[in-house]
C-alpha cells in the first residue's frame, strides 16, 4: 500500500473506529445526531450532491479539516468535478477570508489524493 | 408602503449607502474585494443558483445575518424554492449546531416577505 | 405592562411565533433537530440544572444573544441563583475573552428583567 | 443633540451603565478581566495607539460590534486618520472574509459618526 | 512505557514546557491571564467539578483540542464519570453543530486512555 | 541540518508546493484574491510593519496555527522585537480568551525557532 493510500485510509479507519465506539456509549442524544446528519443530506427538493457540496462549503468557513475530507470524499462519489471543487474553494475563501487558505491547501491534497485513489 | 417593504427596503438602502460610502475611501484593497465578490458568484463550472446557495449556507453556518438577507434575496432571483430554501437550512443548522436556529428565525422571516414583496 | 415585561415577552413571542414558522415547513431534519435540542436537555446522568448552565455557558462563548436569553430562562427556572449566573459569565469571559463582555452585558440586562419579572 | 450624538450618547451610556452593574455583582474573577483589560492597552514595547489598532482589528475579525465601537472611540483619541482606518479595515476584510463586510458598514457609519461629533 | 501513557504524558510535557517559557518572558498581562484561569476555575457559588464541565463544554463548543485534553483532565480527578462525559459532548454537539464530531472522536480518545491511565 | 530548521523548513515547503498547486488550477477568483493578500499587507497610509502585526494578532484570535506562522515570519522580517510580540499576544489572549492560549504555545514555539534559526 503507498503512502497516498495510507493518508485516505487512516482517515477512513479512525474515523469509523472512533464513530462505533461513540455510539457504542449509547448515549440518546449522540446517536440520532448520527441518524439525523444521515437524514439530512439525502436526496430531497435538492439533490445528494448539492446537499454534499454545501456541507462542504460550510466545513471550508467553519474551517475543520476533517468535515472537509469527509465531505470531499462524498463530492467525489457524487461525480463532482475538479473545477466544481475549486470553485466551491473560492466561494469558501471570499466568504470565509484568507484564514481559509491553509485549509483549501489541505483540501486540494487531499482532493489530489482521491483522485490518485482511482 | 407596507412595513414589510419598509424591512426589504431599508435593508437594501442602508446596504448601498453604505457600500457607496465604503468604495469612496477608495482603498484599493476594499475595492478589489467587493469586485471579487462579484466575479466569484459568476457563472463558471457551477451555477450562479449553485453558488448563491452555498454563499447562503456559509452565511448561515457563520451566523451573519446581514449576508443570509443578502443570500436569500440572489437565491430568490434565482428562482430556489421554499423547499430548497429550507433544504439549505436544514444542512446549516445541523452542521452549525442549535447556535444557527435563531438566525433562522430571522432568515425565515426575511424569505417570506421576500414572497409577500411580489 | 412595563417595558420590562415587553422586552421579556416580545422575545418569547417571536421566538414562539417563528418556531411555529419553521415547524409548519415540515422539513424532517429541522423537525427532528428541534425535538433532539429537547431530549438533550432532559435529566440523565446530569440534571436538567447542570445542563441548562452548559447550554448557557456555550451560548455565551458562541456569543449567540437569542441562545442566551433562551436558557437564561431556562436557568431561571431552575433555580439557579445570581451568583451562580455570575460565576457561570466568569467562565465564559475568561474562555472567549473580551469579546464576551457585550454580550454579557445583554445577559445581565436580561437576567436582571427575569428577576424583577417576578 | 442630535440624532448622531445620540446614536453615539446611546453606546457610551448603555456601556457605562451595564458595566457598572456587572462591577457592582462583586465576582472576583469578572473584576480581574476588566482590570486586565485596561492593563493590556497600557503602553509597553509598543504603544497605546498601536494597541488599540490590534484591537480593532481583531474585533472586527471576530465580528464583535460593540467592540468595534469601542476600539474605533479609542483609536480616535489616539489620532488614527480616517486613511489608516481603512487600511485597518483593508486586513480585516481580507483576512476574515465577506462575512466581515456588514460589520464594516456599521464601523464606517460609527467612524463618520465620532469625525462629525467633533 | 506504552504509547498510551505517551500520548498523555507528551501533552502534558509540551504544556507545562511551553507554560514556564511563556511566563518567563514576564509579560505581565499574560500572567496575570494565567494566574486568572487558575481563580476562575476555584470553587465558589459553582463547585469546581461543575465549572470544569462547563470549562470542557465551551472548549467542545469553540473546537479546541487542547482545551478540550486539559478539562477532561481535570474532569477525571473531579470524579466526572463517563455517563456524565457524554452527555456533555451531547449539549456540546447539538449546540455547536457537527463540526464539532470529529473533536469529539479526537475528545473520547483521550478520555479512554485517562481511565485506561489508571 | 538540525530538527528546529526542519519544523521550520517543512512549513515553508508544504505552503509553497501547495500554493503553486492551487494557483495551477487557474481559478481566476482564488488568484485574484492571492495577489489581493500581497496587496493589502503593501505599506499605505499604515507600513508594513505594522500591518503584519495586524495580521499576526487577526490569526491568533481565528486561531488558525499556520496563519499565525506565516505572520510570525513577516513580523521578524519586519524587525519586529520578542517584547513586542509578547505584546501582540497578551492582546490576542485577551480579546480572544484562553482558547488562544494553545495556539500561543505553539506560536512561541515558532517564534524561538524563528530567532534561533538565524
Amino acid at each position: 500500500m503507498s503512502n497516498k493510500d495510507n493518508a485516505i485510509q487512516q482517515f477512513r479507519d479512525y474515523r469509523s473506529k472512533m464513530n462505533e465506539r461513540i455510539l457504542s456509549a449509547d448515549n440518546k442524544s449522540i446517536k440520532r445526531l448520527y441518524s439525523l446528519d444521515t437524514l439530512t443530506y439525502e436526496a430531497g427538493a435538492l439533490s445528494v450532491k448539492t446537499k454534499e457540496m454545501m456541507g462542504l462549503v460550510s466545513s471550508m468557513v467553519l474551517r475543520c479539516d476533517d468535515c472537509v475530507k469527509y465531505h470531499l470524499e462524498k463530492c467525489y462519489e457524487q461525480g463532482v468535478t475538479t473545477d466544481e471543487i475549486f470553485e466551491i474553494f473560492s466561494v469558501a475563501n471570499l466568504v470565509g477570508g484568507t484564514i481559509v487558505i491553509p485549509h483549501t491547501r489541505r483540501a486540494v491534497e487531499y482532493w489530489d489524493l482521491l483522485i490518485s485513489e482511482k
